[in-house]
């Protein structure tokens, strides 16, 4: 329950810090008979890759997955999916500049805090590198997804205050960022299509709770909207409310969808919309003042080459996360009609 | 795990519909040998009650809580505190109006969809009534909260678009949303100060994740953000960064909080920072068009009176939540440090 | 997560204490649209009755449970199913006997140690009372399984020693140890058939691990064995393995059922076999000896009327708890087969 | 949720199969601070191994844990300790034997009912190989128990029928059991001393139930008691109720301990009093009959090495599992007092 693991049917569990020989996942209760081989994977986790976004870092990260369980002769096999993802030159780096400080906007301090002892080679389990690992493990997800006809669309929608479409302005942006060592936020949109309705429960956990937490989790959102979001608090009921409406053959459509497809914490048919809010990258060359483990008042420069905006990679896990939560209310929701129990196993005897 | 549950230590279980005799709320992990009384739960009810709240709905709700378990001799004894309030005059309303239709902004289709049955009678479990139960186990986990030093304070930012100070700006978009049968859209605000530093997780149990699922699990919240959320979006990193100070002795704090006290997942000590997006209540006596259980197109007068607002109740739910999270992350960090474990059960024999 | 809730997909919240107001239980994931009335818990209820059992107290106690949600024109809806049954006269009795004295074989002692305060007036959590509420959440998961074609059979196999077919031998045991004040213990076998081969997991949820702790979790249960148990430890495996045969048609069964129905933790499809040892009634009017709350030596007689055994008000309780827990392994099984869910899905939409 | 997981405050999460590159277990919340290094692991593999107990198996089992997270300069950082152990020579055996047919006494049958796919080289998760990950997640937390006092001791009951001390008579049985291709069955049990008054809760989770479950989720494992288990059926409650008693200085203890350790679900600081049941290996030379996955009939004998009798190895991995349970429960027992939670934040501050 320290909260390395997430779901509840279909349930990840990450493991690995930044600077140790790997990372990892193990997802348990992924259905049987899923066709599934480390390519699969791999696609994702190169979408993630630092490079891929045209302003994530140059820093070469190859990230290759292995299967070390759950997967016999290309197919899984109902038991846990174990990825593990090496660490390349993990040991190479030299942290004496961040050994002893407390980078603000980091979970230095407070990891120091909680646990009275901190890995200082990096980010430890707070580092963006636990994500790999969500990427891993939402790529199978959506493998099966892919089958139940659910798909997803990730787009930035702002940079540093720009609309993202606006292309120049936002490089702009970025190269001077890059060049003051500073550092820029920004949101992403995630849009999933092919929900049935009937999904998430009409209490704690909600469809919009689960997806919130989920997006939450990732280490630089801030803010989590679910359809118009902030912006449905300035409206009024007879603007935001969605029309139910029936074509000839009964087939239900909403004229507009501002509650981003769910209502009531229950799925309506319509794509689901979440957006998130990630802050400027924390990592800034940029001269900031802090203080030690001693609690001395310092100055420092994080060195090194950071992505200016995380954003681009960071929405890759965004997507990943929705994925996961989507699959795994849809495992959970398969036992709320007594009628499709009774069904379920009168038809299998 | 049909989600009628929150929380990992201090667990609470909700039940109950809007037009069943009663709700009600099972809070299992409560510590032992804390004073409690109906009475300090009933304060935390009232705030939550309609018609405290000036624009909210004059129908009389006297919710009165019972406790049928846990406490004895005025103390909880460490086991199920259970916790009932029953639904006066339950049985009285006509449904006519809404039984076959699908209220848009409802739970009504989505329910339907997923259990292929649905009390027609009201919103269920959806319901607003639901939260009595949040908010009489959240005024449970403040009373512990309260000897731990924590306190909470909420209050509304935007009512229907306009700043909340602006009361007689406000006051007047109330009036005429109720003149036309409308409602509006809200933002309100929670700060939490005294928590210690070290609460929360650094991956999925993030204390941003687990505040953000808290507040999203309400009914009519669609947006979340912790600290400056998607205001933080639009900053670059040497802004956005709170630098850590320490004064003469060596205590720690922060120039800014942009972060809302939360750093990694895990809190630093500042003041937690939570904002909620509530839609406007959906249910408006303005026409609206919809669909009936037949698929077909129908028009709908939600009649009755409603809030024209759910801002000033929502937010005393808001807190509710915020509370349960909070000493339920507080409980969970006990054992964080060997050291804690090792001195706990040395000084215990 | 302090231990009064059980279940998975199907997950039960007891409440109440032996001399509180009411004990209850609240039932969250049921399936929606099962027919439940009050009278299908009920007659669960009356077979757990003292004095049902021809040996157990004459006691009069009434249990009659209410419904309080869940359940809407005669079906369960899907949401929480909340139960209560009130405590008949529990203000009257006379606790001073027992106030500041820990009775031998009850949890008085331990519960003063974890908590640092007791419900004095009878055994709070830890005392059968509380098992009337598995007894109602249990009926509510039999009328599922009824459907699903899973029946069970409970009987004594032993009492005091002797073999319940022995029932002369038995009534001389049990009106000698009501004359003399003293208690029996007893073993109890349940056999649950129509269970369909598939349901548990291979690792730590094995079938035969989750009824095991459904079982010893009943309080007076201090050993449980499934299919031959210990008798297994004796033998040599070419006796204990079951063959399996196929039919003509190609129906699979086995020769023996020594395993009890679960092989790997994963059921067969043969019935499956649950044995439990009952201890002794810790009540008894014998002076004993013990401690008081000062930790100075006492001597005391537990006054009042006890059940002489157990077992045969135990054993309905031993029904329940694995009814409970073959409903949910049956609901969590749905999702096992990659293929089941697309079809699921498909068939749906 | 798919079982693979155990545990709640320090949780674990095993993966692999026997004919897998490697097997593993994640620990998820082992409190941070403790000295770790992988000889402390090691250790306790070492008991587990084939060989070590004088009938195990010959075949060289070299299994060598890897610490891959969650340890950092010989200290638990609080994050997930992920532990790999690679599979030697798991590519060269020759499976035809049981490719397609269904070993008695093996989870071939149920996998393939649960999953329409199994990993036919081995036992794939239901193999004792996955008990290697079990046993090094139990070090980890018997390094912790030993700084808070806590020790076990396990040892062999009976083999085959006769009670263990008889050596003679014992190695004869064995000898005559691998002569013959055939095997044996056995009882082993394990205590715990040290434990303190308090652990466990009154009635789902039972510190007896998670004992249970704990113990019965190992593979061959059909029956568990506490205390005296079975015995205590066939006693009168004046002999099996244990009478507390206090020296001249106030010290509680009981003049027996009939209830192993364990009071109305919770530890009384007496010694815990585990035993359990093991079957007979099922692997064994000599013919048995058995039907192949086309439903026909078929005779078989499983041919290799294999353990005669399962206890001596399978003692150590019930003492893990054993040990994972009681930590479990002193971690999630800090919080039972509200004196204790105000004391430790109140002293934190």
């Amino acid at each position: 329950m320290a909260g390395s693991s997430f779901g509840k049917i279909f349930r990840i569990t990450t493991w690995g810090e930044s600077h140790g020989p790997a990372v990892g996942v193990v997802i348990d209760g992924c259905p049987a008979g899923l066709a599934l081989e480390e390519n699969d994977i791999q696609a994702m986790l190169d979408r993630r890759k630092p490079g891929k976004g045209e302003y994530s870092t140059a820093r070469a990260e190859e990230d290759r997955v292995q299967i070390l369980s759950g997967v016999f002769e290309g197919k899984t096999t109902g038991t846990p999916i174990s990825l593990m993802i090496e660490n390349r030159d993990h040991r190479s780096a030299d942290y004496s500049q961040i050994r002893d400080v407390y980078r603000p906007g980091h979970a230095d301090y407070t990891c120091d805090e909680k646990y009275g002892i901190r890995d200082y080679r990096g980010g430890g389990r707070a580092s963006g590198r636990e994500t790999v690992c969500r990427t891993a493990a939402g790529a199978v997800a959506e493998k099966l997804l892919g089958e139940l006809g659910v798909t997803f669309k990730v787009r930035p929608l702002r940079i540093g205050g720009v609309p993202a479409e606006k292309e120049e302005e936002v490089k702009d942006l970025l190269e001077k960022a890059v060049r003051e060592g500073d550092s820029l936020g920004g949101i992403a949109e995630c849009v999933i299509s092919g929900v049935p309705a009937g999904l998430g429960d009409p209490v704690f956990d909600k469809a919009d709770a689960r997806l919130a937490a989920a997006v939450m989790s990732i280490g630089a959102v801030k803010g989590v909207e679910i359809g118009d979001g902030f912006a449905a608090a300035d409206r009024c009921g007879s603007e935001n409310n969605d029309s139910f409406r029936a074509d000839e053959s009964g087939n239900v459509c909403k004229r507009t969808n501002h509650s981003g497809g769910i209502l009531g914490g229950i799925t309506d048919g319509s794509d689901i919309i979440i957006r998130a809010a990630f802050k400027p990258t924390p990592s800034i060359t940029k001269e900031q003042s802090s203080i030690n483990r001693e609690h001395e008042n310092v100055t420092l420069s994080v060195k090194g080459r950071h992505d200016p905006v995380i954003v681009y990679r960071g929405m890759v896990v965004m997507e990943a996360m929705a994925a996961i939560t989507i699959l795994d209310m849809m495992l959970e929701n398969m036992g709320a009609r007594a009628e499709n129990v009774i069904s379920f196993y009168g038809n299998r005897k």
